[in-house]
């Protein structure tokens, strides 16, 4: 099966919650977006235009897999979930990886909220005092209230601290990741001052960041770095 | 089974989208918050707050259903889906009707943070222009992009227009039902602008709330009012 992503080009942002699946799992895949030769960001859209699709995307990313369209970040990692081997087979273990994607998804929103917290459509340098009062909150209240709550969900597993679920790497394992990797991007002094709270946090941070597949393809050129686009933004400002 | 509903009580809020099909199928549940002999609030954060919850909510709504304890509303609809009868049996449909809830609970979030813009705990009072500005989006770009978006959906069902997914009701029907009541609530004007538009989405209002069971439902005092709390507030001055 190649599997076929669609997401705007050039930054990571939702779509790397997604990439980052299918790379740890060595899947067969084509980044659309960023693939002037599969279409590239127009086939992005044409597709989000398309009159006749059944099941009609609201935003990027959305994945493509033989006749299945899929869209919504949690949903496309609960589909490739036990394709990839990347969720337990017991049902409710499953249920509990995507509880914990979805708050992971809540966190990631409130990150981009914080530099666009009264006009989405708007640009940053036109909402930035009010950015400042909702980093303000996020650094000291939100960030910790997340990331905590992450690192009691990985102090209680069982099966120890090393992964969120069970004894084996999960799709939310992988997002927690990206989450930290963007958080430390985009408020470094902030993560600073939580990170000594977070040792499985961290542990976890470094040994995805050491997997085979996910090391060889945060290397490579398909990795793209963060930028003063997307969700995750590093403006000084905002930060501690 | 008996199920247990946990969330703030007093405002319909999240929890409404977990009652209304726990309503629907007749289930037999107590909705703990709101309910003093069965705990009330203190019930539902001593569960918040327990030291020894292997798999811990990060925030209310949760359901107990035996030793399953589920949150995040998605999720716990993902849930209830097949032992109440609300999603199809087909893998493909049941992944289209959750992708469907996602872009529902997206909606919900950008319309409480209409009211929250720079501080998710502070009071509306303190951030009543910065309210204003995301209002004015809000109710210019994301109301009909989100409402446009279901109304395509239903358009496009091969069934008919009647149901979000094939030619029975889901629980994503019963959410749209909310959502729409909901904007309704706290942007009355608005929505008198834009349901012209919105044949399908108006209907699908209508009968769902003719449902016997949602019928019984919305005359008890089970159902409670929307408010000055929660996430659907009423303030003129944010409206059209």
């Amino acid at each position: 099966m190649r599997y076929e992503l669609y997401y705007w080009p050039g930054i990571p942002g939702r779509g790397e919650f997604v990439r980052l699946a299918l790379e740890e799992a060595g899947a067969d895949y084509v980044d659309v977006g960023n693939d002037d030769a599969a279409g590239g960001v127009a086939a992005v859209q044409a597709l989000l235009d398309a009159a006749d699709v059944q099941r009609p995307p609201f935003a990027p990313p959305f994945l493509k897999a033989g006749n299945v369209v899929v869209a919504q970040v949690a949903n496309i990692l609960q589909f490739l979930g036990p394709r990839l081997k990347l969720v337990a087979r017991d049902p409710a273990a499953a249920l509990w990886t995507q509880q914990l994607q979805l708050t992971i998804a809540d966190a990631v929103a409130e990150a981009h909220d914080v530099h666009h917290p009264v006009g989405l459509g708007e640009y940053y340098e036109h909402q930035k005092p009010e950015a400042r009062r909702r980093a303000k909150e996020f650094r000291g209240e939100r960030m910790p209230k997340f990331l905590g709550y992450f690192e009691r969900v990985l102090a209680a597993n069982p099966k120890g601290p090393k992964y969120l679920v069970g004894a084996r790497l999960s799709y939310a394992d992988l997002s927690l990741f990206q989450l930290i990797a963007g958080l430390r991007h985009a408020f470094p002094a902030a993560m600073r001052r939580l990170e000594p709270g977070l040792p499985h946090c961290r542990a976890l941070a470094v040994h995805v960041s050491e997997r085979p597949n996910v090391a060889a393809y945060l290397a490579s050129d398909r990795c793209l770095p963060f930028g003063e686009e997307g969700i995750f933004r590093h403006y000084p400002e905002l930060d501690d």
